[in-house]
């Protein structure tokens, strides 16, 4: 697989969501302004944008107004920055470095990533409550977003995270916590897209297996990369699972078992495109891509 | 004024919002029960109800359906108790005591309290996206509570407080800060009781002007009450300010003139709400209230 044909697309939507995101996001203004600075840093300049191109590419299946996409695309995205800023905070991950650049609590202080955290996920439903788009499927958004990001979502997998009990973690345990933690918003990409599309309930069920699916594959492959991955590739620190005797898909399955593992759930979550055929083929290509990642 | 009427109206509205809080807030389920545990113990048992009260209140003055009414109450007392969470990490406001008891990061700890935050902050969007009312007056409130909570509204207020050099402090940016800290929200309870109730534009201006007065008059008797109130009734800390050198309507204003410009306030405010007439009565003596309260 060459994915010559994904690898345009990826960056022509990393390009673009980088555009739309600086447009939605405001701009630094009154005595307050070093906020809106600090919404920027967190969330322009990097990242994979993989959550934004899988609402972008599952919207496009069903010829979805692109009007409406982007904006959701943009409130996802400032969702999974939030995320991060608060993640990396020193009573949470204690992370200095993130996409390759300083931690916002590090180039800013403190209390200021608290509320730049808080900021970007308010500005999120901001974003969804302007969309152009009917009210109703506005609402739907909104419903759906904080479903996948609260205390039964990500919210509630980081609180899994720093919980539980390093001795008790066992794989049912372990696949709960990234379920939520970093399968619900990715989950939620694909859900928003096809919602803003207006899918079908089938389409939504097949879509929401293979969302499932490619979540719990790109956590294992993060596991895997934290072990093998090049700091300078991976944009964090790496091998800090392992410094914090975290256990991980790795350190449960062991190292080969886990690529084998991500490999029979890649086949799975292609099998549940197949109702979706040709139109498919980037949300299929995506799966692969996770795979072999190196960063 | 002997507030009769007002008191058992507050008492009321106190009791039933508790009641309310308690069945839109999750039950602790799941290996993250702690979070919906430390989502309720941040936000049940106490506080003034203010925010919740005027939104009643105001909807009432249309005779708006309560079944949409109690939800946005208690989405707005979610933001509310969400914004305390995070101010009293140490390192926002360091606070140990909030409400008579100990702070969500003291009590629980502070990934928690950040977390705890974040998953309030949400779930008051998802409240709101499941009202009982109409898709429009839904996405209306959405909009509403983000514009008002988010860098141009309370958080904007808040990023003023811990940034404003100390010394360049004067009488309008502390104005400012407040407005944005304190006033938002209190402006945001009266214009979302209002839109549920399908107030004309002329009625929202009307009750936007006494929102804004009635938040200044909330401000400056908190500053005179971190003077002269005592920590038993105020149920947090006292005299904070002062020793943190930190300059207030009272240390630029003076303790006099200070009573003296929240009495003048008071004044202006009832006068917005006289094209109401008795049914502004509630909201009118909400001004008083606030004017002679002592916690």
């Amino acid at each position: 697989m060459d994915f010559n044909k994904f690898k345009v697309r990826l960056t022509e939507v990393q390009q673009r969501i980088e555009t739309e995101l600086s447009s939605v996001l405001p701009d630094p203004d009154g005595h307050q302004a070093v906020i809106m600075e600090a919404m920027r840093y967190a969330t322009l300049g990097g990242g994979k944008r993989v959550r934004p191109f899988l609402l972008v590419e599952t919207a496009q299946m069903f010829n979805a107004d692109l009007s409406a996409v982007w904006p959701a695309a943009c409130a996802l995205e400032c969702i999974h920055a939030y995320s991060l800023v608060h993640d990396d905070l020193p009573c949470m991950d204690d992370d200095d470095l993130r996409r390759g650049k300083p931690t916002v609590h590090k180039a800013f202080n403190e209390a200021i990533a608290v509320l730049t955290g808080d900021a970007l996920l308010t500005h999120a439903f901001e974003i969804l409550a302007n969309i152009d788009a009917p009210a109703v499927v506005r609402i739907e958004l909104v419903r759906e977003l904080t479903r996948a990001s609260g205390a039964f979502g990500m919210i509630g997998g980081q609180v899994i995270d720093i919980q539980a009990d390093e001795n008790a973690r066992n794989s049912d345990i372990i696949t709960e916590l990234q379920r939520l933690k970093t399968g619900a918003l990715i989950k939620s990409s694909v859900i928003m897209g096809a919602k803003i599309g207006n899918a079908t309930e089938r389409q939504l069920s097949s879509l929401a297996s293979y969302a499932d699916d490619l979540g719990l594959i790109f956590q294992i492959t993060d596991d895997i990369l934290d072990v093998e991955g090049k700091a300078d590739r991976v944009g964090k620190a790496v091998g800090k699972d392992e410094n914090h005797g975290k256990a991980t898909f790795v350190s449960i399955l062991g190292l080969e078992s886990a690529k084998q593992k991500a490999r029979e759930l890649a086949g799975t979550a292609k099998g549940r495109l197949e109702p979706f055929g040709e139109k498919a083929q980037m949300l299929s290509e995506t799966v692969d891509y996770i795979l072999v990642r190196d960063q």
